[in-house]
C-alpha cells in the first residue's frame, strides 16, 4: 500500500463519484454492516473495466454523513482491493472537527485510498481563516494523501471566494476540487496559479474545456453509475475536439446527458434537491440498472413519489444513452 | 445509574448550557484527551451548589461538533459523577446521523445521563417528515431517555414549523426543546398541546413568563457560567411576580442581563455570531472568571479581537452583576 | 385639512390596514382608473361606524406597489373625506427613492392624511444609517406629517437591528411601526425609550400586552376587513384583562383568529406567503363578504387554487367569528 | 424617431452601461433636475467615437430606482439626440408594476429608444408565471420596443430558471439579456433555442465566447465609462481569436480588465456589493477621469472610505489599462 502521493498531474479524464452500495435494511435505523461489500468491489471493478480515470467516494451522495466509521473502513478496504491500483481512489473523511478528520484520513491512507474529497466541518459556517486552516492542518498531519477540495457551497455554507483558492493552492496536498458550476472557474484558476484541478460536473465540462482547453482535462460525474460509457465517451470527444477543433460531437454528449439530469432536478430547484440529494441520486443509480446502489441511510429516507419518478426517468435515460455509445448509434 | 425517565413537570427553573472545559493545548490539531475533567467536575458541582434547576451540555458552545467520542464519554462521565442526581443532567447526543446519534444516546444514558439536548443531522437541510421521523427514531431506540429538541434554525437548518412540534409533541420522550426567541411561542405551544416545555433564553424569560405565567417555567442560559446568581435570581424573582402581579424586579434583572449579553453580539448580527458562537462563548466564560472553559476546539479556534473584546466585556460585565447579585445590591 | 399631527398617544387600539378596492378588470396591463372609490369611501366609513381606532392604507396589501400615483391620490381623498377626522388615516408612500417618497408623502398630506406607512426603498438592500437617513430626510421635508415606520424585513430587505428603532426614535414624527412578530419587542422597545409604539399583528396582540400591558396598547390587523368586530373585541377584552388579571377571553379570540389566519398560510411559509401576499389578502378579503376588495392589479394577479381556496376558508373564518362576537355567542 | 424595432442580428459586439450623470448637489433629499444634460450628451457622443456598439442605462447603476419620472424623460432625450441613431439605446423602465412600466416604455420609445433595460417589479418576489407575464404584458403593450431582460437575480429576488427563459424567448420583442455569470449560460442558451443574446459583463466575455464563439458576440460593461476602449479591444481581440485560434491577447485583456474590476469588490463579498453598488458605480467612473458621473442620489449615498478607496483605484487602474490600450503599449 505504499503508493505515491498523487500530483496535479495524475488528475486527468473522467471521474467517478459513486454512491456507496447498502445492503436491503441498510434505512433501518438499527442496521449495522449495511455496506454491500460484493457489490462495492464489483462497481469499482467494472468502473475501471469501463474506463474511468479515477473514483471518488464518502461525499454526499456517497453517504459520508449516514455511514458509521466501521463501515466506511469496510468500504474503503473493500474498494482499495478491487481498484487494485489501476486508478486513483479518493475516499471522503468529511466530518465535524478537525481532529476526527485527521484521523478518518490517516486511516483510510493506510487502507490504501490515494486521498480525500474532503468538505469542511459544518456546524458553524466556517470564516475564510477557519477553512484555510482546515485544510492545512489535515494537509500538515497527512502529508501523503492528496485532498480533493469538497466544494459544496450549499451544504458546507462557505462560499469559496478567489482568496480561498489563492491561498489553499499553496498546500501542496490540495490537487483538485470537486466543483459546481463554472461561473467563476476562470477566476478561480487564475487564483490558484494553475495549482489545482478543478473538476467540473460532466455537464458542465464542455463549456470548461472550451474556456480553458489546456487545463479543464478532467471532470466528476455521479450519473456515471448508470453507464460509464457516457462520460468516457465525453472524455474522449472533448480530446479529440481540443484537435480537430470541431466541437459538435462533444456538444452533443454533455447536451444529451445535461437533459438526462434535468430529469431528476425537481420542481423547487437546487433548494429541493440538496433536501432529497441522496435518495434522488440512490434511485437514480437504481433506476439505471448498471449498479444497486440499495436504499438511502436515515435520516435522509423521504423521497416523494414525483421526485422518486424523475430520478427514476433520469436514470433510465441515461442507462439509454450510455446503451447507444456502447452499441455506436449515438452519433449514427 | 437506574433513574426515572423525566417527564414535563421535572423541566423547571434555570437550567444552565455549559462549555466543556478544555486543557491547555485544546486548540492543537493534534491534541487528545483534551477535556479539563477536574474543571468539569468543579463547575457541575458550583452551579448545583448555586441553586441551577438543571444542566445541558455537548451543544454548540459545548462543542459537540469537535469533541471525539471518547472525550465526550470521559465528560459526561465526570459530569454525572459530580451531579449525584441533585440535578437532571443532558449530554448532547447530535451526530450526522440517525444511527450514530442513537448509538451515542444509548451510551450516555448508561454513564448516568438524563437525558440529550438533540439537534438534527445537518449534512442535507431536513423535511419536515425527516425531522419527525429522526427524532421519533431516536425516541424508539431509547426509550428511557429524555430528549430536549434543540431548535436552532441556523446551525440545523430547519426552521421548527407549528407542524413539527403537533408531531413531535406525540413522542413522549420530547418533554422540552432549547428554544430561540418568542416570536412563536404562543403559536408552539398551542401546537404541542402543552405536551413540550419550550425553554426561552433567559433574555426572552420575562417576556415568555409573562405571556404565559403558568406553562413557562423554566429557561436555559449560556452565560450563566460567568456567575449563576444572576439566573438564580431571575427564577426567583419572575416566580415572585407572578404571585404579586409586580414584575419590576424581575424586568430589572432582565434588562440587566440583556444588556451584558448585547455585548458579545457581533456588529455583522446573528449572521456573523453564528460563525463565531463557539469562541464568543468561550471567551465570555473564560472572561466571567467563574469557571475555566479553556481554548475552543479546531477548526473554531479564530476570533477577531474586535470580538474577542467585545466577549470579554461582556463576561465581565455580567459577573459584575451577578457579584451585585450576591452581595444584595442589584436592588438597593 | 388642518389637522395637528399626531403623537404617540394617537396611537392605540385596534388598527386596521385596508386593501384600496379595485373595480372589475383592474387586472387588465393596460386599465386606468382601477380604485372603486364608492366601496372605499363605504369600507372607511363602516370600520370607523364599527369601532376602530385607526386606518392604514396602501402597503403591500393596499398595492402600494401597482397603483399609479393618480390612482393614489384619488384613493386617498376619497378615504379622508369618508373618514371624517374621526380616526387617523395612513396613506403608505413607500416609492424606489427618498424624493419620490417626500414629494407623495407631502401630496397625501395636503389631501388630508394624518400619516404615513412607509417602507423603505427596495432596489438595494440599505445599510443601517441609508435607512436612518431615509426616515430622517422624509421627517425633515414633511414635519407635520407622522410617520409609522413600515417594518417588513422581507419585503425591504433590512433587518431593523436595535441601533436602528434607538435612532429612528429620536426623529419626532416617527411614531409607530407596524411591527411584525414580537421576537424583539422588548429589545426594541427598551432601544425606542418607549418613544415608539409598535403595533403587533392582532395575532400578536395578546403575547405583546401581556409581556408590555402598559406600552403594548395597539396593534394592527389585515384580517378586520373580514368582520371588524373581531379586533374591536380583542382590544376590549385585553384593555378588561389589563384590570381584572384575567386573559381567558382574550386568549381565546386571539387563538380562534390566529386559527382563522392559519388557514390562508401557504405550506411553503412565509417565503411562499410573500410571493402571493396581495392574491392571498384581497381573496380573503373577498371571501370574507364584508367589503369588496377587487381582484389583484399586475403583476401579482396569480393565485393558485390551492392557496386560492385557502385565504376563502379563512376569510369565511373570520366572517363567521365576526358574526358570532357580534351575535354575542362567542363567548357563550 | 421612426426606427425599426431591433432584432437578434442588431445586438453584437461591446455594450456600455452608462451611469446618469448628477449635477452637483443631486444626492440633496429636496433636489430637482439633477440630471446633467450636457455631460449625458457629450458622454455617449464620446462613447459611440470611441467605436461602441450600443447604450444601455437607467439600470441599477443608472439610478433607475432614484431619478424622477421627469428626469428620466429629460435624460433619455438628451441622450438619443446625442446618439443620432448610430448605435441601439436602450432606456431602462423598470418600476414596481405592470402598468407603469408599460407607460414609461411607451414614452420612451417615443423619445426615440430603440429598447427597454427591463427588470422585475421587486416589492414582493415574482413566480415564474407572474415574471414571464410581466414580460408578454409589456410586450404586447408596447409591440415596437425592443426588450432586454434585466437579470440580476438578488435585486430583482428571481433566480432566473431555464423554463423562464425557454418561455420569454416566445415573445418577440425579447431579444437579448443583461446577464450575470456565465455558470448556466449553456443552459440558457439552448433553453431560449437561441432566440435571446446573452450578454455577459465584460470580465465573462472571454469564456463566453471561447464556449459559444458562434452566439456569444456581444457583451456589457459598466466599466467601460473609465475608458471605452478596454472593451472595444475586447471585442476586436476576442473576433480575431475566432479566426485564428490564438486567445492569447483576448485573455490577457480580459484578465487585466478583471483584476481592476476585483479592486472596487468589497470584503464582504457581492452581498455588500448590492448595498453600496450604486455609489460603488459612480466613484469608479469618476475616478476613472473620462466621464463626470456626479454623486449617487439618495437614500443611495453613504459610501464608506474603505470602499471608496477601492472604487477609486478600480477606476483609476482601468483608465490606466485603457490608457495602455490607446497608445499600443498594452500587447507590447
Amino acid at each position: 500500500m505504499s503508493r505515491n502521493t498523487l500530483s496535479l498531474d495524475d488528475i486527468r479524464g473522467a471521474w467517478v463519484i459513486m454512491p456507496t452500495p447498502a445492503r436491503e435494511g441498510a434505512d433501518d435505523p438499527l442496521a449495522r454492516d449495511t455496506v454491500d461489500l460484493d457489490e462495492t468491489a464489483r462497481t469499482v471493478d467494472a468502473l475501471i473495466q469501463a474506463g474511468v480515470d479515477g473514483i471518488m467516494s464518502l461525499g454526499t451522495l456517497g453517504e459520508c454523513a449516514t455511514l458509521s466509521w466501521d463501515e466506511k473502513q469496510a468500504f474503503v478496504g473493500a474498494a482499495v482491493e478491487a481498484a487494485r491500483g489501476r486508478v486513483p481512489f479518493f475516499a471522503g473523511t468529511t466530518t465535524l472537527s478537525t481532529r476526527e478528520t485527521i484521523e478518518h484520513t490517516r486511516a483510510v491512507r493506510k487502507l490504501g485510498a490515494d486521498g480525500t474529497m474532503l468538505g469542511l466541518p459544518m456546524w458553524c459556517p466556517p470564516t475564510l481563516r477557519m477553512a484555510v486552516d482546515f485544510y492545512r492542518d489535515v494537509a500538515n498531519a497527512c502529508p501523503e494523501t492528496a485532498i480533493c477540495v469538497y466544494a459544496n457551497a450549499e451544504a458546507f455554507r462557505f462560499d469559496y471566494p478567489a482568496a480561498f483558492w489563492a491561498q489553499v493552492a499553496e498546500i501542496p496536498q490540495v490537487i483538485c476540487a470537486k466543483y459546481l458550476g463554472i461561473g467563476t472557474l476562470l477566476r478561480d484558476i487564475n487564483a490558484s496559479k494553475r495549482r489545482i484541478r478543478f473538476l467540473p460536473v460532466n455537464n458542465d465540462y464542455y463549456g470548461a474545456a472550451r474556456m480553458e482547453p489546456d487545463f479543464c482535462t478532467a471532470f466528476w460525474s455521479g450519473g456515471a453509475v448508470c453507464g460509464p460509457e457516457l462520460v468516457t465517451s465525453l472524455r474522449d470527444e472533448v480530446a479529440k475536439a481540443r484537435g480537430t477543433g470541431d466541437w459538435q460531437r462533444a456538444r452533443k454528449l454533455s447536451d444529451a446527458a445535461a437533459a438526462a439530469s434535468a430529469l431528476f432536478m425537481p420542481p423547487g430547484g437546487f433548494a429541493e434537491f440538496a433536501r432529497y440529494n441522496v435518495g434522488l441520486e440512490k434511485a437514480r443509480a437504481n433506476a439505471g440498472g448498471w449498479m444497486n446502489a440499495g436504499p438511502a441511510r436515515r435520516p435522509y429516507h423521504e423521497l416523494p413519489t414525483g421526485l422518486l419518478e424523475g430520478a427514476q426517468k433520469s436514470g433510465q435515460r441515461w442507462a439509454e444513452l450510455a446503451q447507444q455509445v456502447r452499441d455506436g448509434t449515438f452519433f449514427a
